[in-house]
């Protein structure tokens, strides 16, 4: 009998080339499809919510895969973490409907971007925040961050690199929360939406930094949403400070 | 004119063979020499509060050395955090009395043990908390932490290796606090004192680990201090759940 296995997953993303399968580098679903087969001594495709890039972290990935094993959830999870390299591990496993898809099924997502905000860098957190030592207006942000709060056309937040094959052409998304908190020496930057682009999230972080540090206009998201050009906006944040956090179904 | 200046350290003790210089390893201490000799052009002596060892971390070692420099101390911090490593950050630096020895003149210690309580490793924080998946009794392990607190002869925490150098004859020392707090799904036990024996921390925690796993006898912590012998305590608990959090002067 098959049966469908949802999967949620923490990593540590700074040793991988992202999420998605490639052949000669180290990605989280190679390695989990590795470990899977081993263990199921049979084919397993995992289908993940969606990629994320090299560098990038997740609290709570969500994947299913299909399988004929008869082992209990409780003994797919022991069997996985004791396989899988250091950097990956399943928080949890469930059996779900047949007709469950990570993917297509994903109705929210949460990311958190981690900024150091202070004169000197941090060793142990290192691979987890993005080191920001310069003067940042967080009013500024926190008021700039709202205009993207709701549905929008996010264009001008998508990556332009062409060669990239999975931008969407379908560019609206609703943004449902946005919060900048300060905890310590850090600011972190939650946002949950419906979906996001192409490195929509690290465009934005980028984008509100600038806007921190007075080298966008104020009032500039307003005017980046309208001209729906990646130009338009600031730039890419580095990848170490993002997290997958939530997916919601 | 020579000045004396005190440096605030944080470490991920991840990839060095503990604080102390050796010949051949990577220590802490020889990062921040190398880089501080290659900065002052002088030979660089660095007293630290005390060794850590492999795999403990820091978050606020003290060291200090002497100088011909007149850099500031701003000069100072921004040099050398340009040219150590990744793994190693300078939090502060201070011009000191040319008394200050951030050895002899260290009044208490405060150190911090994490552990991971839950049934499944951990990806990101892995280097950072020993995990832990067995039943805990935290009352028990609370009760039995008081035991310690105040002034005794620690003979039994003391590391029995008679091939290190560095274990002290006098074995008197006073725990000031000692507090286990449970946070999510981590253990934190932090413990003052006004100075600690070789591995005495890793042993303590590694005997309210058998305690709090009903490993050891009710009342064990009395019996464990009365009897003055490594063999009446637990085990060491691993080095990368622990932290130096700070030395008071």
């Amino acid at each position: 009998m098959v049966r469908n296995i949802k999967l949620t997953i923490e990593y540590d993303g700074t040793n991988f080339k992202g999420w998605q399968t490639q052949l000669h580098d180290r990605t989280i679903q190679n390695e989990i499809e590795k470990s899977s087969q081993k263990i199921f001594n049979e084919k397993i495709r995992l289908i993940g919510s969606g990629r994320t890039d090299s560098g990038v972290h997740a609290l709570g990935q969500v994947a299913n895969f299909k399988t004929k094993s008869s082992m209990t959830c409780e003994e797919i999870q022991k069997a996985l973490n004791a396989n899988l390299p250091k950097d990956i591990v399943i928080l949890k496993v469930e059996e779900v409907s047949l007709k469950f898809h990570a993917q297509y099924d994903a109705k929210r997502k949460t990311y958190r971007y981690t900024i150091l905000h202070r004169p000197h860098r941090c060793a142990q957190q290192r691979d987890f925040c993005l080191f920001y030592p310069h003067p940042l207006n967080l009013r500024l942000m926190r008021q700039e961050a709202q205009v993207l709060i709701g549905r929008h056309n996010f264009k001008s937040f998508q990556a332009s690199d062409p060669s990239k094959p999975h931008r969407s052409t379908d560019t609206i998304r609703t943004i449902k929360h946005l919060d900048i908190r300060k905890r310590g020496d850090s600011i972190v930057i939650e946002i949950e939406a419906n979906g996001f682009l192409y490195k929509m999230v690290r465009n934005i972080i980028g984008t509100l930094l600038e806007i921190g540090n007075n080298k966008l206009l104020k009032g500039g998201i307003r005017m980046i949403l309208v001209q729906k050009n990646r130009t338009a906006a600031g730039y890419t944040a580095k990848a170490l400070g993002l997290t997958l956090l939530k997916v919601t179904y």
